[in-house]
């Protein structure tokens, strides 16, 4: 083949995290396979769906098989139904939203990487530690990247002090994923006047906001000015337990003028929607007995999170998250590094958590633990943590 | 808002095909209430999903609601059992296909319209008529089209001949949507060998395979020589209904070389996977008793599509498709243009196709019918065709 590939790919770093974490615990594993292996470390919920997302399922596939209710292809931007179930959810928490700017997805993930698309060549503000797709799908274009440290001093919430006036794209995360910090109002009221001012867009990634319980705001839109500097991404993957199950949506205003139509055209180009029974889940889970549902499971997490953050002031151990997300955010004690410490809780307790290096440089030194375990894991790795640090 | 945005997007004419369609349509229907219109316009299916297929879905549905069968994020690029579904499939009509390059999506459609990020600004080589996909996604893109015409001397079929050496993405669609042309063995031999000398790669949009019934060949890779330069994109939208189901594949052999790493970086990045209801839907559809199901319901639009065939034949209007295709591609009589001929039908027999003229240029002067209506309807439709032709 004598084609040209796009060079830009060769800028990513093949990342790999997850994988290197998988053969780490492999190779642990066939040297130990007495050891049982406690696994706090995955972004992957384990709580099953809900009993009313799995009764809309149900009914949803039943009429997929007759011709009277079958369902060919969705309006392009989701069913109806849902986009308003969306806006029902934004209101539940006093933010409105018009329907009609709400686009549903197959998750934050495929919006976020294919959102850049709609962009020249702009400047691209991105924090560090970060969910890495924001990094790789800019690089992937072939844009230049510019980080803004997290770190102890900022409370892991960098903010707009002391940036140039120029224009950019700047992606904020909140709850973060990895750190599990949470902006409060004011903190993203600054980040919404300084794109007003300089004319940037906000990529809001609210993937964690049902996790909020701390009063700070669950959406971009809960700050006056948002809808026209700032566009969000969220999903049902961790609000729903839809990681397998592939349910998100993007907001777009209308107030961003050119934006929302050049959206349009690029999913109507290049995408089919979201399959119909997993809409009609996701509508389920956005009612008011489903929400219940998912917030009951969010509140397990939560429990299991409190259980860690408990052990980590018992010991000193300086973090952030734990109260209002699934992640728990810590430094590595006595000065170890990411992987380090990794293999250190690999090693000598059996519990496997992900090395703050794999989101960032400025990760390095810290280490994420999750919530998503069960209680009776979580509760056992917590005792062996206490006995080995 | 001051970030430069994609003026690529600029480039693409806002195609109003169905919804101007659409809109003629319910201006007839407001002026004519007591008209019943009868749509042979639209490719979407309309026969139920097979019985095999639900009860896969009602049980996948079933795992999900427990903690010990739940399944989160999937593989990145399709379960196993589902890559080697596909594989069988493909050996069902001689064709060896590794699961290791099958690549699980959401549908074709999104797949052909991300592939394009793979490639530097690099010639590309489109049909016309033809699915207006690829043209829009390139042209987002910023790269150039170079058109190849279909029309009646070729039976819709293009060939390299006449073609300079320079290496292309080259696009083929068999059997084409929306001229239901399909390529015969001799005819896409011509194209991997001309891919082969000159270092293209194809594209190849094999959605209706399962249309086919006059031996012609299902894959490209029954070419010798085609996984070293040709991409396959295969769908289950019009094979097994799921046109609101969303499941497809894509085939990027090993033999491509770098271009399969680079299709993994793509996906591993900015798409989340597939649902697991709809991959065990998916691979119900596969199997030997789902393939059946849907080839009785394929057999079922053939009969629609014959019935059309058999008018257009005693009118003496020139057509292709219909035999291995659920499109039927006609002239319109008497040297009518496609919107005129739209017009005619609509008005005077209350019939609703497609005007050739929405699949590029070469199709002005054409008329797409399709044969996924009921049978009551198509019947109704070709008799007052008879009358009205």
């Amino acid at each position: 083949m004598n084609i040209r590939l796009n060079e830009n790919f060769a800028r990513i770093k093949p990342s790999y995290l997850f994988s290197d974490v998988a053969k780490r615990v492999r190779a642990y594993s066939e040297a130990n396979p007495d050891k049982k292996i406690l696994r706090l470390g995955i972004g992957d919920v384990t709580l099953p769906l809900t009993a009313t997302v799995i009764r809309a399922m149900h009914k949803a596939t039943d009429e997929m098989a007759n011709a009277a209710t079958f369902r060919g292809y969705a309006p392009e931007y989701g069913y109806d139904f849902l986009r308003e179930a969306v806006t029902r959810h934004y209101a539940s928490f006093g933010v409105t939203i018009a329907p009609d700017d709400v686009f549903i997805s197959d998750g934050a993930k495929s919006d976020l990487g294919n959102f850049v698309d709609l962009f020249a060549d702009v400047p691209v503000l991105v924090p560090d530690p970060v969910y890495p797709v924001y990094v790789d799908s800019n690089l992937m274009a072939g844009r230049e990247i510019e980080y803004m440290e997290g770190n102890e001093g900022n409370g892991f919430l960098p903010t707009p002090a002391g940036l140039s006036d120029t224009p950019r794209l700047i992606y904020l995360c909140s709850p973060n994923n990895p750190t599990g910090a949470v902006y409060p109002a004011a903190g993203l009221a600054e980040w919404v006047e300084f794109a007003l001012r300089t004319g940037s867009l906000i990529l809001f990634d609210s993937a964690y906001e049902a996790f909020i319980s701390d009063g700070s705001p669950r959406s971009i839109y809960a700050i006056k000015g948002a809808e026209k500097c700032a566009v969000e991404f969220c999903s049902l993957s961790k609000t729903a337990g839809f990681t397998g199950t592939r349910c998100g949506w993007t907001i777009v205003p209308a107030a961003l003028g050119a934006v929302k139509p050049m959206w349009e055209r690029r999913q109507a180009t290049k995408f089919n929607g979201v399959p119909y029974v997993v809409q009609r889940a996701a509508e389920a889970a956005l009612s008011p007995e489903g929400m219940a549902e998912c917030m009951a499971n969010i509140a397990y997490y939560k429990e299991n999170a409190a259980l860690i953050a408990e052990l980590l002031k018992k010991k000193d151990i300086p973090f952030t998250g734990g109260l209002s997300s699934p992640y728990l955010w810590l430094r590595c004690p006595g000065g170890m590094g990411s992987w380090e410490f990794f293999d250190k809780l690999l090693n000598e307790a059996q519990v496997v958590g992900t090395p703050g290096a794999g989101f960032g440089r400025a990760g390095e030194g810290y280490f994420r633990l999750t919530a998503f375990g069960s209680r009776e894991n979580t509760r056992e790795a917590v005792q062996r943590l206490d006995e080995l640090l």
